[in-house]
């Protein structure tokens, strides 16, 4: 069974309203730049010429990846596979830098185990939605099974939907998983058809001579696979499940008319899993940065994103989602709380 | 007299504390990008590994432009000149952007009155430094003369002195100053040598021809000037009180050990300034984003500034100070607040 998001763009269409309250504002039109287009979509996901997006919410997707453990995928990533669940403990106790970025600014964040290769057992602030203890490798075979993408799949859009119920409007991705960028690339290279070099970036921060042999591996993977280029086999034949349950959760999130702020290389893996099999979500997604990462800007491009922060970033976990928040609660507030022309007694041009 | 400011790059040194401090977050070396190197200037600035910027402060000056009352200068602006004090009402009833944007951020806003042509009475929430209603149209000689010139760098310095006085660590800059661009682009020119035309801009929002009026109006009045290229002399000539009064809060912020977040085109001709004068200023300088107006391109490449935002905006006001503010937050927060590998049991690279 192939799950099925349907998604529609937001309606109605309150672009023109949007555009003249925002045109009334005591300030030369245009002059607020790309914060004026940000405040128009956020008015339209939300509905709202006035639009309130209250508390924002955040969800980090935490997997292992059986390519790792493999003898033939060991060099894939600058550290030890077992900092995933080492980190997974970090956010859990507040001192990771996606925790320190959302206290700073006022976001909730929630941290879900989408299939890390650790018994957590039960624990407060750990949602539990692990498919498998860390996907299977992918050099002999699909990294998961059809059964267990489309779990991963609705676990995220549960979660989603969960966070949704709770009154909130916007929602950030963020990730940890030690070795997701090779998933990423692989990914960004089969759903974009850009060239697989160009899709390979240092992760972490491998050196020259790594690089090199991750371009190779990789392109030996690409190569070697024969199954459809759609979203969910692709995301089934190479994703993690955090990729995975980022997607869904996005797909959902979208469905429960929530705003979705993509942080870098691996949340827009997932946007592009999810804009693949339902092409509206565009709309509601905000794009944060650009991230060091080599393959984001071809991520970015195939999107037709322009996103908010270029500060070289390349960390995950949210933090560029995080970061750009406050320019998304600005927006928001400039069409909100902004004086009239009218209003305020200032002479127009 | 001619004012002198005395100021020294911060000291003691913390670089290599700060760099090693950094290093040991749970995060890949070099992964929050930019905001690492602002990180360390924040702490150097402020004089700590574990820096608290608390609350801060955002100091808006205001006033008018002879200029633009003189016949020859009326198309200089697409706006009238009341729109000046019509804005600074509009700051005190906490209408305009820069109110908003203070407001979602937790920024403490001071209005400044440095010399608008406008009586406002004793009023709440209103900084007197009015050194006279508008400058000089310099059609006729100088903007100012030394002695109102030397009253606005003093008022300014005393401004930042008394926030400083508060407790406040870090202050921002904006204004308002109908007019005020093309101040702005002749300080530009002669403090640093860029051609005449390539720091000239629409301002508001000027059409095409009125370009075309404003380069050649500007470009006649820089050729006539023979006065000395030295950072007040040029400021008299040419500036507004609240580019003066800027000039002064900064250089007077500076030497509380301020960290100082520069806004756009008028803000950053007002540090152009300051610098020409101590050019140790550049030390406690964080450039908030990289305005849509031409010439502010040629003020960060002179000061050496790679700003954190590129959002197209032309607003002043210091809104994008505002904007920025978040991520000067962030930045003293992750050298503050994040894990170390050891604390966290977090295996490194």
């Amino acid at each position: 069974m192939t799950p099925r998001f349907d998604l529609y763009a937001p309606a109605p269409d309150l672009s023109a309203a949007l555009q003249e309250r925002l045109d009334n504002k005591t300030k030369p039109p245009g002059s607020l730049g790309r914060l004026e287009a940000l405040a128009l979509q956020i008015g339209q996901v939300l509905g709202s010429t006035s639009p309130e997006p209250g508390t924002p919410q955040l969800l980090v997707c935490a997997g292992d990846h059986g390519s790792l453990r493999d003898a033939r995928g060991r060099g894939l990533s600058a550290y030890p596979a077992d900092v995933t669940w080492q980190m997974v403990e970090n956010f859990l106790a507040g001192g990771a830098a996606i925790n320190v970025l959302a206290r700073e600014s006022g976001i909730v964040l929630h941290i879900a185990d989408a299939g890390v290769a650790h018994d957590f057992g039960p624990r407060a602030g750990l949602i539990d939605a692990k498919v498998a203890p860390g996907t299977a490798s992918w050099f002999d075979g699909a990294a998961m099974s059809e059964a267990q993408c489309t779990q991963a799949l609705h676990n995220g859009a549960r979660i989603a939907r969960d966070i949704a119920a709770g009154g909130a409007r916007v929602l950030g991705f963020g990730e940890m998983g030690i070795g997701n960028t090779a998933s990423a690339s692989l990914i960004t290279h089969l759903l974009t058809g850009a060239p697989m070099d160009d899709c390979v970036g240092r992760g972490t921060g491998l050196a020259d001579a790594a690089l090199v042999a991750k371009k190779r591996i990789l392109g030996e993977l690409a190569a070697a696979y024969r199954g459809p280029n759609t979203s969910f086999a692709v995301l089934a034949q190479f994703g993690g499940f955090e990729i995975a349950t980022m997607a869904g959760a996005m797909l959902g999130a979208a469905q429960s008319r929530m705003l979705l702020l993509i942080d870098g290389f691996i949340s827009t893996a997932a946007a592009l899993v999810a804009q693949a099999h339902a092409p509206a979500l565009r709309h509601y997604c905000v794009f944060s940065h650009r991230s060091q990462e080599r393959g984001h800007a071809i991520q970015l491009e195939h999107m037709q994103a322009q996103p908010l922060l270029d500060l070289d970033l390349r960390l995950g976990e949210g933090t560029g989602a995080a970061l750009a928040w406050p320019l998304v609660r600005a927006a928001a507030a400039v069409l909100r709380d902004m004086a009239s022309f009218d209003s305020a007694g200032v002479a127009k041009a």
